[in-house]
């Protein structure tokens, strides 16, 4: 099997899951234990902590969740009470649905639109930020598309425009693959295990030390009490131990996935398939679509060929059509076409190259057909 | 080691773990892929959930949560709009600290006091209830006595009383050892499979059907778009795979484990310990106060002999005292001393006296020093 739906969900990597099993065998003690068992995993809990740190300037904090659409939540209903609220066009929907449940609360939100790549289109979004904005979220790597928006740049410039708005940002598919230390800017960021390696399950919100976050689940006070219920030792621990592998990978990672893609987009058949992943996009994410035919349908012929990719984002495979391709401003027929190949930093290149030709064959194959 | 503090969490059961560790090895696809390792990884969903929902009566409903905390958080927080609410001053704190959150958010919330047990005192809870009252919520064991509520009849009470309360309890100590199929009468239950033999970070809330839950997390609308977020599926199948095993063992262990709890508390210098759990409390929990004296010391003495014991709820240990034992109108020296040592179905006899044996030994011994 050649896995490119990485997007999706990582493979959770062999040694980071056998590093951790002891937390499911003899150390499985209950973090809040005041005896030695129970403080020893109460001191791994904090070495996770310390090493989702790493990965961040100085002055930030990371509160564990049990993934990313819980940590955006977190984000997001801890400063909905008054002004108004800003997102893009091209979140998630665990950010997006969650300003929809803000709205139906009352709130005023406010989505800034998309440029043709799925990045947000920074000056409308800019114009949307006003003296009563509280809160403000964009999306750090498009989940679709791929599309890098710069959001310290943007931070920056949402403080200029209003220095007491909250700024949030969806890390999950930049996280571990994107530099997030040096010249990093945003209040709050969601970050999740399995899109690096880890097990699904985990994630965390990081802030910025001084960012008044408000509980979503109450309990018995763990997390600095802003998260509630018994940690899941095994499940973060097996993310402390992906990111320490991926730890100081990040660019050499980078270049790697960066030739895969690019080398994987130009072997594709031009007259049959348009690239949607823009220049400034993430090198994991290849959005491309076979115009005027299904994309299910090429996903399955794949599948025979024992090459996975995607569709669109899995979270959101129930509608046909991409909310976000749609935002993007593209027709039906490339709608109905498209499909999302995506890397992680063990990808071959030798598969990724063996997919592509397969890719070509499927979208000839089903041509063919469709002229007869 | 001889672990008593089954209530703070359990061993995960090695076969359950390793049947579902191919969820974090081949068959690790996000359950929301539309391919064949996705739709299989939804249906293994779908399967846990059959075996969840066979320790309930037919029409009832389960969704997966990340623990019990969150399971009672969903079922509080569904319906802290309007009216009164009722709980208890023996509930645990993800059901306690909701309450106190619906009271900050204006809500009137009403406790019912406890028996000297740690039970509810149904006759105040019942006075509690009016027309106004939209959620009861009543612990089905206590986690720090071990009391026992019998909570279909109380949810038959609440309905008499008031046909439209929404009626939940919080099951974390109760399922998998207690019956909750013949009889069984809650309109939401709250589970948690780390407290019988499966990993931390998942739960569930059990529902009857038409029962309406509004969401805490929102996004890609998994779980019947009541929890978004990509499923734990190896924690879910892990639960799963300990449920199977545990099936039909429950009046087995039920049985076993209370001649264990019997002869435990026979066992003890009657003198020198007050036992705490009453004559209707649960097997599984036996909650005993070595009077005037400290009982983290204890623990820690007990440690040293190799036996695990808990002192109270492990999510509460930031405070002194119990906040339970308290509200039951115990005083501080029986509050200072307090322990509690819980059982599992795996518990052996033999290990357990001996942990009984040397708790005489540590009492005794700490009161020789005393008396110097």
């Amino acid at each position: 099997m050649i896995y490119l739906d990485n997007a999706a969900t990582t493979r959770p990597i062999g040694e980071a899951c056998a590093a951790a099993e002891k937390f499911n065998k003899d150390a499985f003690f209950n973090p809040s234990a005041l005896y030695k068992g129970g403080v020893e995993n109460r001191n791994f809990l904090n070495t996770a902590r310390e090493n989702v740190l790493k990965y961040f300037p100085s002055g930030y904090e990371a509160i564990f969740t049990s993934g990313g659409t819980e940590a955006d939540n977190l984000a997001v209903f801890s400063f909905g009470t008054r002004g108004n609220f800003v997102t893009t066009a091209g979140e998630h929907s665990a950010v997006y649905e969650s300003f929809l449940e803000l709205k139906r609360r009352g709130a005023e939100v406010r989505f800034a639109p998309l440029n043709k790549d799925g990045g947000v289109n920074i000056s409308a979004l800019t114009e949307l930020i006003d003296e009563n904005t509280s809160f403000v979220s964009v999306v750090h790597v498009n989940n679709e598309t791929g599309a890098i928006n710069d959001i310290s740049k943007i931070a920056r410039t949402v403080k200029s425009k209003n220095p007491r708005a909250v700024f949030h940002s969806d890390g999950v598919q930049a996280f571990g693959k994107l530099n997030t230390k040096s010249g990093f800017s945003a209040d709050l960021y969601s970050i999740s295990a399995h899109k690096i390696g880890g097990i699904k399950g985990v994630g965390a919100l990081v802030k910025k030390k001084g960012v008044a976050v408000k509980p979503l689940i109450f309990g018995g006070g763990q997390e600095f009490t802003l998260r509630s219920g018994t940690e899941n030792i095994y499940g973060i621990n097996v993310f402390s131990e992906a990111l320490k592998i991926n730890s100081g990978k990040i660019e050499e990672n980078y270049e790697k996935v960066a030739k895969i893609k690019r080398d994987f987009a130009l072997r594709l058949n031009a007259e049959d398939m348009r690239i949607i992943s823009g220049e400034n996009s993430s090198p994991y994410v290849l959005s491309v679509s076979a115009e005027g035919l299904r994309g299910e349908v090429i996903q399955h012929m794949m599948e025979d060929f024992g090459v996975i990719i995607g569709t669109g984002s899995a979270c959101s495979s129930k509608s046909r059509h991409s909310r976000i391709l749609k935002e993007c401003g593209y027709s039906n027929g490339t709608l109905d076409g498209a499909l999302r190949i995506s890397f992680a930093g063990n990808t071959s290149y030798d598969e990724a190259m063996f997919a592509a030709d397969k890719l070509n064959r499927c979208v000839a194959a089903l041509k063919g057909v469709m002229k007869k």
